[in-house]
This record gives structure tokens, C-alpha cells and sequence, in this order.
């Protein structure tokens, strides 16, 4: 049976999305249909949204579930009064907060992802421009300039890693791959050396390798077991020489091993470079 | 006065992180010290942030806010015995959606951001993969294998919207820069033509648009006023004869184009692509 969820929120809906995401995360035996709804902004987006709960209720046989973030109390109570389970995400916490901090909440929607620290945005802006110039060892000579150099073989999962960290978290992440040239030479580029301060490892467990590799290149000497399993231990053999920290990607999403870099990039006070 | 904030969770931290921005946009006047804390998983942990805490409360002269998201008890009992505002954002709404969904909850920490579903994230990965061979208009024939092609001129923020479409929704994201060439074509390259009815125009004010480009080549051509006029408007009159919807990003971030986009191109049933 599926369950008919709706994200809503005036504006992106991103936290409405990613509260309800976690909060359904703890329920993995139900079948959600999951609906993204931002913008929903005036009344008569309301109404249309409660036109569709209704579909979705006589589809499912059961009631949609809300998860909502929204400040306009009127176009919150549209969609209160319809055929839902409504939970509001983030009110009750608006209250006690205003409480503690002694000032009263702007109200305001549409401030969570809005540009409203135009030094931080185009920090963001910035480090993703540089994870893009700087993928794939592209320009060795930049590693010093990095927040972030992660290092690993083909297909360990070093770019999208680096373009979230740039995208959320403005940090520069360049990465190297582990290719012949280092194999060769039995060691990391001197670029790299130089900055390992600021490198990580990223390992995967061979079989999961020539998997994504036999995706990319079927049948080839690249994707066999013998040439993944090498790989994999010369760059293990380097990060060791080199006391680089490894992570292993295997089974973690890209959000995990970011979130364990962050903690490891930290700066001593704490915050996030 | 500084405020310290604390962001905290079992895993990744990042339904913390989110919602506890959200909130604290609500209280913009306030100038917060916002501190990342991912993977208190020990009680030793919890006890550290405890110490941390203490910290902040002797450095701020009033007491840190701490947003939670935790699933074992016991830790969760640590930090909010300890010396701050203790806001557990997550915990409240288990026990009311286990009820309606007739299911017990897991209390496994850590699904939000895992892979849960081996499918999605392929997808997803495979779709920022899409995008970073699909950047700059590097293949013009693959526009119609893509789920969005976004548009524009130089400096106009197609290539960090597509990253995080594909990054956040899996979705297929190329763009093309108008350039030099389409000018004097006066119109846009054939293959993206072909592919408009998923293309979205990004434009920007000139003003804007100049300052970003200064920043890149300071007193160029490229940088001056007429010709990012110039470059704005022939690409808006190209956006009006083929109805290309047009965004506007001068003063957006990425999440707020990539939402409306996202509501653009969810299928008919409403579900996102």
C-alpha cells in the first residue's frame, strides 16, 4: 500500500523536505510516494494542494501525510482543515525560541535558503567554482590553496564529495585520483605531499569497485578484480606513508563522508572552516 | 553580543543543521556562532560538548543553544542536562506519525542521510556525473538525454544550479552558455532548440552581472556595462521566441532557482522527476 506524503512549504520547502525525510526515514517498511511541493504561497495554492489531497486520499485509501513549514498562519490553516495527517514542522519552536533569545521572530518566509549573507553565499559560489577547476587533479598546483584535498583511485567517490562540501559548506575541495603516473612512481604527486595536511583518503572495498567500474567499462583490464584489488592497496600502502586519514566509501552517501570531514576539518574553536 | 549555537546529532547532523538554520533565520538581528557537531555518538561525547558548553556559557555570558536530533535516550540525556537551551527537534514527531502510520519507528539513528535506497543514490550519482560532463555546453547532443537544460550567459548561475538538481534530485542537468557564437547566429544552437521544452533561461540585471564579471576579468569587454547589457538582452529576446521560461537569479539563491525549477519539471502526478 502506498502512503501519499507532501513536502509543503511558502517558500523552497527544503527544511519541510528534509525534517519529513529524516522523520520518514524511521518508518522504512512503509512505501511513501513522496511530493514535493514548494512555493505553495497563496491561498488558492492551498486550496489546489487540498484538491489533491483529496485525489491522493480516494487513490490510497488512506489520508496523505503533511509535513509543513509554514509562517502564513491563514494558507496554514487551508491546508490544516484538509484531508490530511498535518504536522507542522517548525512553529512550536519558533515561540520557545523567541522566548530565550528576547526578540521576536521576523515571520518572515523564505529566509532559510535565501541569499541573506551575501559574503557566505558567494563563498559558496567561490568554493564551487573552484571544486570545478580543481576536479581530478586538474591543477596540482592549487592543492595548496585548498581547504579540502581528497585523494583515491577512480570511481571512490572523490568528486561528488568535493562539490557538496563546496556547495554547502563553502569549503575549496580539490581532489586527486590515484592513477598510473603515481603507481609508477610509487607515490602521491609532490602537489600532494605538500598539502597533506589538508588530504583525506578515500577507499572502497574492492568489490564494490569493479562493480562501479565494470558499470563505466565492461569487461575491461580497468574493472577486473586483480587491477581493483591492486588499486586499492598501492593507495592504502601511500596514505599510510603519508599519515593521510582514510575514509571508506563503500556503504556511506556522500552526506556521511562529508559530515566526517567536516568534523575532522574543523578548526580548533570549533567552527567550521 | 555572539550567541553560540550548536548543531547536534547521532550521525551527519544535517536535519539538525537545517531546521536550525530555518529557525534561526526567524531571529535575524541576533549574531550567532553556529557550530557544527555531527556524530555524537558516545556518551564520552556528549560529555565533551557538555565541557564546550560550559565554554561558550563563561565566553558568552549567557547560556548556548543547542538544536538535537537524537535518537538514544541516554545521550540525549547528557546535553540536556547540560548548561544550555536544549531544543530535541525531532523526537516529538515520531510518536504522532507512529501512530497514524500504524507502524513502531525503527530508532535506528542515521537513515536520514544513508543510503537507504541503493537506486536513488545511483541516480543521483550517476546524475552529477551527467552534469559535470554536461557543464558549458560541452556536448550539445546530449541536451536531449537530459531531464533540464539551463541556459544563459556566461556568469549567470547555470552551472552551480545544475550541480545541486543533480546533486539533491538526481535529475539530468546540462547547460549552455550563449556566447559569441549564438550572437552572430543569432539565435541558439540547434540541438538546444530541439531540447527546449525542458530548457530554463537564467538571466540576471546587468548591474549584477557586471560585478561578477569584474571580479573575474577587472576592466574587460567581457566586464563592461554595454556588453552585459548587450548579452542579456539578445539572450532574453532568444528565451522569448522559443518560450523558454525565464529565471531570474540576480538576488536567488541556488536552492530557490533549483525549487522553482524542480516545480517546473515534476510529471503530472506531481511526484518529482
Amino acid at each position: 500500500m502506498k502512503r501519499t506524503v507532501y513536502f509543503v512549504s511558502e517558500s523552497t520547502g527544503i527544511t519541510a523536505e528534509t525534517m519529513g525525510h529524516s522523520l520518514l526515514s524511521q518508518f522504512d517498511t512503509v512505501d511513501f510516494e513522496q511530493v514535493y511541493m514548494p512555493y505553495i504561497n497563496t491561498e488558492a495554492r492551498a486550496r489546489a494542494l487540498c484538491q489533491r489531497m483529496d485525489e491522493a486520499y480516494g487513490r490510497d485509501g488512506v489520508r496523505p501525510i503533511v509535513f509543513a513549514t509554514m509562517l502564513d498562519q491563514e494558507i496554514g490553516d487551508i491546508l490544516r482543515r484538509g484531508n490530511c495527517f498535518y504536522l507542522e514542522l517548525f512553529e512550536q519552536f519558533v515561540e520557545p525560541l523567541s522566548m530565550e533569545l528576547g526578540v521576536a521572530p521576523s515571520r518572515k518566509s523564505g529566509r532559510s535558503h535565501a541569499i541573506t549573507k551575501p559574503s557566505m553565499y558567494t563563498k559558496r559560489i567561490e568554493a564551487i567554482n573552484f571544486a570545478m577547476a580543481n576536479d581530478d587533479g586538474m591543477r596540482p598546483d592549487n592543492f595548496r590553496y585548498a581547504d579540502v584535498v581528497l585523494v583515491g583511485v577512480s570511481r571512490s567517490g572523490k568528486t561528488p564529495t568535493c562539490l557538496y562540501l563546496a556547495m554547502h559548506y563553502g569549503l575549496r575541495a580539490a581532489n586527486h585520483p590515484i592513477t598510473e603516473e603515481d603507481f609508477e612512481r610509487g607515490d602521491l604527486p609532490p602537489e600532494l605531499i605538500g598539502a597533506k595536511q589538508h588530504a583525506f583518503g578515500l577507499t572502497i572495498d574492492a568489490q564494490r569497485l569493479q562493480a562501479i567500474r565494470e558499470e563505466r567499462r565492461r569487461g575491461s583490464e580497468y574493472a577486473s578484480p586483480e587491477r581493483c584489488r591492486r588499486d586499492i592497496r598501492e593507495a592504502q600502502t601511500m596514505f599510510k606513508r603519508h599519515a593521510i586519514p582514510v575514509l571508506n566509501t563503500t556503504s556511506q552517501s556522500i552526506e556521511e563522508i562529508a559530515s566526517q570531514i567536516l568534523r575532522a576539518v574543523k578548526s580548533p574553536n570549533g567552527t567550521t572552516a
